[in-house]
């Protein structure tokens, strides 16, 4: 558990093909992380049980979830069930807040 | 359940006393809320068995759970366990973007 997450004082996880990752606050219930895109980057198709949420910070993103296909924008949310598969490329340079539930045990490993 | 939030196509509730929320993306396990306050808003010491995710967008507040204290500026996040007392006072305008688990039914009564 961590209940404050300062961001300044997380570092970056590198990911590869164009993406890194920050985990911030999490519990048991809920995690939230950072996740960085390199223009163009793509976040590959993939599912996991939990439920997602993605909230977009800075950049724009085709997010698809599914056949459904969303263009993402600062300000803009999506909620994504788990099971689903979803992927999203980035097309302008910038950075998603991830909120998982449950958390995700695999990411802090 | 609301797949994706466009802030632009949403509404503000106003909650009074400074405040005002806007629903964004939700399903049945995870709601994203911004909550907008002016200067000196304060967000009444409160509980519920949702767990809260709480993200700074803008602004500053001193948040509280039970008797820690936490200053909270952009890009600080913070965890709130189901049935743990919490409230902010905002000191310096702003929004924050609040994720439950599960999703706040009494919000779209």
């Amino acid at each position: 558990m961590q209940t404050f997450g300062n961001p300044e004082k997380l570092e970056w996880i590198e990911l590869g093909n164009g993406q890194r990752r920050k985990i911030m606050a999490y519990n048991d219930q809920l995690m939230s992380v950072l996740v960085n895109f390199e223009d163009g980057a793509v976040g590959a198709d993939h599912s996991h049980p939990h439920t997602q949420l993605s909230y977009v910070l800075e950049g724009e993103f085709t997010y698809h979830i599914g056949d459904d296909v969303y263009t993402m924008r600062p300000g803009d949310s999506i909620v994504v069930e788990g099971g689903k598969v979803h992927g999203c490329a980035c097309v302008k340079a910038g950075t998603l807040l991830d909120v998982f539930t449950p958390m995700r045990e695999d990411f802090i490993k």
